[in-house]
């Protein structure tokens, strides 16, 4: 059905990130409405709790006035697939099921610039991947040798570490400037302090659609079963706190401050016309990492820097095709062992870098370690993430005509408290 | 209260781990009962859920009522120490509220063996530590080098990272072998396969009983008031697999198979009486890790290994009181930076291991890398975990006559499926 163009009768700009082709999922509050389960059509969000008991979508009413979207994505994505195309088909020009009806658009329209978008899942667990083949040579080129900048084990598995799933937040949030240790180079002994090298990660994530017992292992060509879609994510990220910390066991303090994602779930579904080939694996993976088929996807993503009261800097055009490692190949290797998935479970992609230096998803890339700074539009200059700059991610897919978008993934960065 | 000697007028044998000074809380269910809360004396559970319905204790019986303990602890220390110290009083020598009333007991003790022990917490998020300094020399001396054994950052702060919450089961199951990559030393590419090197990992879990905002942080005074209390809590690691994927990233898939905890929570009040002196830390840890009194705790633990239809050997023993940092540290270091923390998180200590090779808490320390396999009573050896064994953890803290201890934390390997 998305393989044509269809229109809908609600007013979409050609640039709008959610066409009548998207409908992702959400969770809203305003005045009136504390939390209910919500899509979107141009600059409108569309209530489903209220289409629901209006009896406009066939679903129990109360799986979407909640708090998060995982009862809603629990049942099954024969039941949302068939929801989010009856959407499609209330929405479509022509269609006058709802559109005539104005004592219920009035309760189920609402502009998306007069409500709070909420976290839309509850994530039981947070993993995140390091999958950019650009990204993971840039850092190794950086912190070890230019001539060995892979480990031995990156082209064998997407190597992946467990995050921390409470400290994720909903675009719009503000938050602290993390305080830890820090180790100088200059200095014999660890310092502590607010980080003086925080970064952004341009990243997105999956949201598991389908739980797993224990035990139980989800092949390549079953994983787009258990995946209900995708979100912009902003792994942030204190370089100096990481630096001294991380070894042996990886990320902790430099990551659990803050995770920024968008609001909006984009459905399996909505991106499935924007498949593309996936990065040439050599050397070839284990059987159980191989797949069939165009896995990648082409998402343009762009990364803003916004000085408090001053205009939005682009400072990296990317896109979600650099990737190596599919998500399908992320999702079985992290079942392999029989790790159990729940709904909601949230799978980050690592940073997004592409091959020019004009596409790397880090500030730690994009300024080389600080050596070359970004000149902001105002004549700052930044080496990492200011006090009080806002970071802005914006993703979207464009083919033939179709477009389909993430909206934004925002969140501002306050001094130390 | 717990500083005098009380009897029970329930009988509790002297080697029992559930003495009226411990009182634990957790989850069981039987034939007639789903999931009730309840508490330990000797070798029965009390149902507190029928102890709320008769008035004898006060407090919402619904909480009672549930998968887990989590809205029963959110209640707050002030009214869960209060509920604890009822019950202690209630099966006390001389009184008779509840010993008087037949019917109520019949509904209200039940045998520990007739009933199954559930999950005591929902798990939210799940970081363990590698606080033992024991125990990371010896695995630096082994991968590395005896000389710089522990790494640059061990001695400054508590080296943590993120696990998987969603393989977290109580004791008492089972779970197949993992598979996975491995690099065998001569082998040029990784082969895949089950684990030839499952091991153990004998930890203590401390729960978060009150949660914070993100940007809040948790000073090493006040950090018991955020500490629920303990379970015992084997890490099972696969070495091969874990030596494989861990660089730069930390341990993924070597961890986040399975991983069990013992089903009784036993407050931080009732081990408050086995305080002891934490480990001297040299050189001088920062302020915001430095701490004052007695903070660490005299937990003696046991490593038991059962093989099929075998007699059960005990390849371990080893001391809770060896760990280098202290939960406060740890509690201190993991909200420093502003994360956030909710009630049922739960926080692992790392292996304990003693400085006695009897006291190495893991095969991989016990056998030195396999080198030095371990002979069972029944001829065979082990360097790490086969097919089919049980392994056991036990732990309790005994003083002055007081005995309160945790119970068992027991699974069993399957052959990979």
């Amino acid at each position: 059905m998305l393989n044509k163009q269809l229109k809908s009768w609600v007013e979409v700009k050609t640039d709008s990130d959610f066409s009548i082709h998207n409908i992702p999922f959400g969770i809203y509050s305003d005045a009136k409405t504390k939390h209910h389960a919500c899509t979107a059509i141009g600059d409108k969000v569309v209530d489903l709790y209220e289409l629901a008991i209006a009896g406009l979508i066939e679903v129990n009413a109360q799986v979407l006035e909640n708090d998060y979207l995982n009862d809603f994505i629990s049942l099954g994505k024969t039941k949302t697939t068939a929801i989010r195309e009856r959407l499609i088909q209330l929405l479509t020009e022509g269609n006058t099921e709802l559109k005539n009806n104005a004592a219920l658009c009035a309760k189920v329209f609402k502009k998306q610039s007069e409500v709070s978008m909420l976290l839309p899942v509850k994530v039981g667990d947070y993993t995140d991947f390091y999958s950019s083949i650009d990204h993971a040579t840039n850092i190794g080129t950086m912190i070890r040798d230019p001539k060995n900048a892979l480990m031995p084990n990156w082209k064998h598995l997407p190597v992946g570490y467990h995050g921390r799933a409470s400290s994720i937040c909903v675009s719009g949030h503000s938050f602290h400037r993390p305080k830890g240790q820090q180790k100088p180079p200059d200095s014999e002994m660890p310092v502590f302090g607010p980080s003086k090298a925080l970064d952004i990660e341009l990243e997105t994530a999956f949201i598991i659609g389908k739980s797993t017992q224990l035990g139980e292992s989800i092949s390549t060509d079953k994983a787009d079963d258990y995946i209900f879609g995708k979100v912009l994510f902003n792994d942030w990220s204190a370089r100096d706190i990481q630096t001294w910390e991380y070894v042996p066991l990886g990320p902790f303090l430099a990551k659990n401050f803050a995770s920024t994602i968008s609001p909006w779930i984009v459905t399996l579904e909505a991106l499935e016309p924007f498949r593309t080939k996936g990065y040439e694996q050599e050397p070839k993976v284990l059987p159980y990492l191989q797949y069939s088929g165009e896995k990648n996807l082409d998402i343009k993503l762009d990364v803003f820097l916004k000085p408090e009261g001053g205009e939005e800097n682009k400072i990296c055009s990317s896109n979600y095709k650099y990737m190596y490692w599919t998500m399908e190949q992320q999702l079985a290797h992290h079942s392999v062992n029989g790790c159990n998935m729940n709904v909601g479970d949230m799978m980050g992609s690592g940073t997004i870098s592409g091959p020019d230096p004009s596409e790397y998803g880090s500030m730690m890339e994009l300024t080389w370690r600080g050596t070359k700074p970004i000149t902001l539009k105002d004549g700052t200059e930044r080496k990492f993430v200011n006090d009080n700059d806002t970071l802005i991610i914006r993703g979207y897919c464009e083919k033939d005509g179709l477009r389909v978008g993430f909206g934004e993934c925002v969140a501002k960065v306050l001094p130390a408290n």
